[in-house]
């Protein structure tokens, strides 16, 4: 398979997309790479040109750029090149760490929705204390979500845990105030019907508190309370880390004590750090689109490259366009 | 001034009530208390009894009932009562920690809303790291709000932290998906609108990941949304502690060095903590109903009676009846 990579955007490009895919081909003899981006800068950090293809450009959408305008205007940034070499068939996936409106953008308007699919849907693996995790959909794809769509999301979350995390049956949990039947605002009180009569293992309404503390193995809601609940669990997050940390160094007995310590707060950090379970998918595309974090380092970058190969491997597109079908249909 | 304080619900309940009520008593020699619960456990904590009454019963709404079928039925509860002690005039404002939706329901029946004010919106404060905190409204006692009931929640939460917390032209933050113009869901795009031409100090859109780092003295949003940003922010750091509590007792040597840590560990802990920055007003009531935290202590319960004696002494519901009458007359 080939994999196609945006090397230009996010905190630490080119340098941990590159290692990224190195790391990559060291485990993974099947996959070939196309590195999308200024040449020079990555000849600097390309070691091994083993299985990598270079596709040369300069151009390249900023975060600030205006997604829709920027995937229109730049036709030769880095990432609307990566897009359309899976829109042409050169490749069977593409990963960007760039502004992520426009790669949403980029992925409905060039390589389009699998039929049967209402909206595209994001959604990241987030952190949970036992370490297995669970996949958010949507955390901004979709603004206004309709009942509809959240039935899909839960159809593609179960599909995606299923093939991609060979987990058994995943649980699924609508995001709500409350546990209690009839809670919510419309939209989840319509949801609750459509995913009680779904084809998934629905466990319910989940409130946003336990999250973290595992249960549920895909949680949906629409894309602007998904997209406060990643930022806000992200931010509370960071804050108390900060606060630990003032507290460390506000003494010389504290910098010592801390000394001891800091194996376990790397292990907490680590937990936490839900980059390391790869990147969010672009679920409801016609092929996989992943984006990485932000933040990704050369770590995370692996972990979205083994993510968009298990997706392409078991041909998740394929499987949730069967679902949709058969859903269509059983209506 | 006279506060009715139900006794009966919550975690600590009657305990932490009634010393909450007694450390009152000794701070604010202008507060009489009328304690409404069960008279014989009542005197078992009770060891002061100046500026105290107490109203006797002994039937109670449970944190499991069903809102408005227990606000109907059990109209001998000690909450319904405390309500009532504010319908009928003995009280100036009441407070419980028992069930948020029943006392919403209550507070919504018995007292009433202010004219004009087409919903009432719970409100906590939360915490920041500077320690200054930040209202939220609504939490959840409007599901599906409309822009202008965002627009109401945006002037009474100035109105509240002007009289209240003392505050000059409190910034005010519309919770949202991003920073910039355009950003949103519909009903965020309307009220960008409508709060941009308000007469309050907006500040725009913020996002849910900083909010914790200040900046904001007002932030407004539905109640869905703040319901799952409340309880994300709150399941967040209960997650990071156990995590840390976890790895501290995971070696002797670890809890040596936590040991020293521990009154920073507190600090943070306290931080963090917002039961101690009062309870969760229900504003947009004729008069003032708290809310404290289900797990409140007695100092929680301290900061709630503080902060409904300020309600009272502001007169916080007439000047937001104004503020809302001249608001209509200007459109």
């Amino acid at each position: 398979m080939r994999i196609a990579i945006d090397v230009m955007g996010g905190d630490h490009a080119p340098k941990a997309h590159i290692a990224g895919a190195m790391a990559a081909v060291r485990s993974f003899k099947d996959i070939e790479f196309t590195l999308i981006g200024d040449e020079t800068e990555i000849l600097k950090h390309l070691s091994d040109k083993k299985q990598m293809t270079i596709l040369h450009t300069t151009e390249m959408i900023a975060d600030d750029d205006t997604p829709t305008k920027a995937v229109r205007k730049k036709k030769d940034s880095s990432m609307v090149l990566a897009v359309r070499e899976v829109k042409e068939g050169r490749a069977d996936a593409c990963i960007s760490s760039g502004n992520t409106g426009a790669l949403m953008t980029a992925g409905l308007l060039h390589i389009g929705r699998i039929p049967g699919i209402e909206r595209p849907s994001l959604a990241p693996m987030l952190p949970t204390i036992g370490g297995e995790g669970f996949l958010l959909l949507d955390v901004g794809a979709n603004m206004d979500a309709k009942a509809s769509h959240l039935l899909q999301n839960a159809i593609m979350g179960s599909i995606y845990m299923e093939k991609v995390k060979k987990m058994d049956r995943p649980r699924v949990g609508l995001v709500n105030v409350g546990t209690e039947e009839g809670k919510g605002n419309e939209l989840t009180k319509q949801a609750h019907q459509l995913l009680s009569a779904a084809p998934i293992n629905y466990i319910g309404s989940v409130e946003t508190r336990g999250l973290l503390e595992g249960g549920c193995d895909v949680v949906v809601c629409d894309g602007f309370s998904g997209n406060l609940l990643l930022k806000s669990i992200e931010g509370t997050a960071k804050t108390i880390f900060s606060l630990l940390k003032q507290e460390m160094n506000s003494s010389l007995t504290n910098k010592l004590a801390a000394g001891v310590l800091r194996s376990s707060f790397k292990n907490i950090g680590e937990k936490m750090n839900y980059v390391h379970y790869g990147g969010a998918a672009l679920f409801g595309l016609k092929a996989p689109v992943i984006k990485a974090h932000g933040s990704s380092d050369h770590i995370a970058i692996f972990h979205a490259i083994r993510q968009a190969r298990q997706m392409v491997e078991e041909d998740v597109t394929s499987v949730i366009q069967k679902e949709v079908q058969q859903q269509e249909e059983s209506q």
